[in-house]
């Protein structure tokens, strides 16, 4: 495969964008994308959305962004994998350049959320899971989530409290991110008091239901003197699947998906956990938090919580997560968050994160985008050096 | 690029599937393709569908098809452009493996439109065109096909009833194909006595809402002796775009994308039209195939209906169109569509096509797949001999 290179990036704050519709809202990522990089057209155009059709009877969502990018007869193509379908349409980007059939590729993720009642957007939300036999019986996606956070507070004993660590991390970084869609710090009182959404999910453990879009241009090794940013590489971006049903798995505490997509990203890439040196995690549940970290290898099992609140994944600790806010409190817009991600980590390895949030010298960043409960999980290691 | 071949191929009939789901429908497909080059996994997977989410409330659908496949693990997407979709996951398949990231790669194409209401079908199908401009004015997808057609028989100074060769041809060939929807042959007669849609579409002019579902396994130059088949060579699959709304295009009788698809892959294969010895064209109506033929330079402006019923599009013919029934005769389940014409393609490749519908000696086909109004085009030309 060719060396493939990030060169561009943009991104809409995230938000309850009333004034901006779907295609409103990718157009401005997808200009800032390729303002930044002084180009005006790129070879693929891939789309990562999850709802557009169900929430605003709009599929056929690539062709219909490109058409307002304007970049009409441009190949696009949408890329669908739930939640995880913003890394979903940066992994077909990355292909489309590695395999010569594209110099330049552009990945958007879009979501717009609130353009229905809530009521709508948690029935679509529970799309993602499996609709003959999760759905079917009247659970929701946070009960989902519910479930397990339950099932690892009684397996590994923790206080519903100890949660608060993630989502205190989660908003001391969002403060200094000027997309985030909440830029005020939460302590463990204002924690133990959230109301409940699903026992024992409470509202501070979810991430919110929000609009954004964030896009990221790519090219091959063989064209990066036409583009003024620095580089950053793409050591790897590899996609596991799991079940989709909780039932159906051995432990439901163990997402095998991501143990075997960042084992995947490390044989791709030649690094190790030790090489790390920050995590964009998928804290769509506090409890996916501690899930993700434990199935990647970054804490033994049933320590997550714990490393947690020893300050482990601080901005300034020895893994820092969720650097520019998480899904918890940059935002939540599903099919644009694996690229809010992956824009994230592009502005650290650039050294261009706001300074608190800044990881010093960072030279190796890690993202993950899950779709549903982990059944599909897709890890990414980018580096500011060609490995 | 790496050299890729299709290795093995698999179908369902196209019916209403009263006794099956998306999952079935789709499984059904893949495990007949798998079986046919004898193997049991592969390394990605795309789906292509349109309306799981609109109509069975399912995304995430390529992760829950490869779990009830057998496949829990395997890297798996979605890939969407409305009734594009199918070949837009091919495309996906072929770059996978084109780019070295995976040496076998399956794509299957699955709809299920029968599982609610024919009011919610139409509804979810016009979600192809554009939501804000023009299904919010109350068009559906079948008027939109209507105003191109009367715009044709104006300009060409055609009679609606010259458009029943098409027809014609469609259901002569598919009485030869088991899996086709309708195997019964129709004349003029019927034709223009056949009930109206949205005038001037009848309903011989549409093709049926249907389930079914098909696949593929294609696999790179070095893998294949590990296959029992025949490989028929990708020698292109290309991907263009136009607007999605009509009234955007400068004129909406030409197809660009069309085009545009077929000069790349003419490009791409260093194949040109007189190479082409079958073409399995989108005749979603039939309008479609003639502006598909005239787009595609298989006919100059305004010439296709004339040249169907001087039958040039015969099995017998110069160019045989839709040789398994198309759109029209075999059913058209949109996401799946895409992958029915190659899997087709593929067949008449091998020669093992029924015999009736056999075209002598085919060693290049062409496929193309359209999403929305001609706004998403994709074709590909597949090859028995490595060129």
């Amino acid at each position: 495969m060719r060396p493939v290179a990030i060169v561009g990036i943009g991104q809409t704050p995230v938000r309850e964008h009333w004034d901006a519709g779907l295609r409103e809202l990718a157009v401005q990522a997808v200009w800032q994308a390729l303002d930044e990089c002084q180009i005006d057209t790129v070879d693929v155009f891939y789309v990562g959305n999850m709802l557009s059709g169900t929430l605003t009877g709009q599929e056929h969502l690539a062709t219909l962004i490109a058409e307002y990018a304007g970049l009409t007869g441009v190949e696009a193509i949408k890329a669908e994998a739930a939640c995880g379908s913003g890394a979903a349409a940066f992994r077909q980007a990355v292909l489309a350049v590695a395999s010569g059939a594209a110099e330049v590729a552009l990945a958007v993720g879009v979501e717009k959320l609130t353009e229905t009642s809530t009521h709508k957007t948690t029935d679509g939300l529970a799309s993602a899971a499996d609709a003959d036999y999760e759905t079917a019986m009247g659970i929701s996606f946070v009960a989902l989530n519910a479930l397990l956070m339950r099932r690892y507070m009684y397996e590994y004993r923790y206080h519903k409290s100890d949660f608060s660590a993630f989502i205190e991390i989660a908003h001391r970084n969002a403060v200094h991110n000027p997309n985030a869609m909440f830029r005020h710090l939460v302590n463990r009182d204002q924690y133990e008091r959230a109301k409940m959404v699903a026992d024992p999910v409470n509202l501070l453990d979810s991430s919110p239901i929000a609009d954004g879009a964030s896009a990221v241009v790519v090219t091959s090794i063989d064209q990066l003197k036409r583009f003024p940013n620095r580089p950053i590489w793409v050591a790897a971006c590899e996609v596991s699947t799991d079940t989709i049903a909780l039932d159906n798995r051995e432990n439901p505490l163990w997402l095998k998906a991501a143990e075997r997509s960042v084992h995947k990203a490390f044989k791709t890439s030649g690094l190790t956990h030790r090489d790390i040196q920050l995590f964009e995690l998928h804290d769509a549940f506090s409890i996916m938090s501690a899930l993700s970290l434990e199935g990647s290898g970054f804490a033994e099992r049933g320590t997550a919580v714990r490393l947690a609140n020893e300050g482990h994944f601080a901005i300034d600790g020895r893994l820092p997560i969720s650097t520019f806010g998480g899904l918890k409190a940059r935002g939540h817009p599903v099919g644009a968050t694996g690229l809010y991600q992956i824009v994230e980590a592009t502005l650290q390895l650039r050294g261009q994160a706001p300074e608190a949030i800044q990881v010093p010298d960072a030279r190796i960043a890690m993202t993950q985008n899950i779709g549903g409960s982990g059944a599909t999980i897709i890890t990414t290691i980018l580096t500011r050096e060609r490995l």
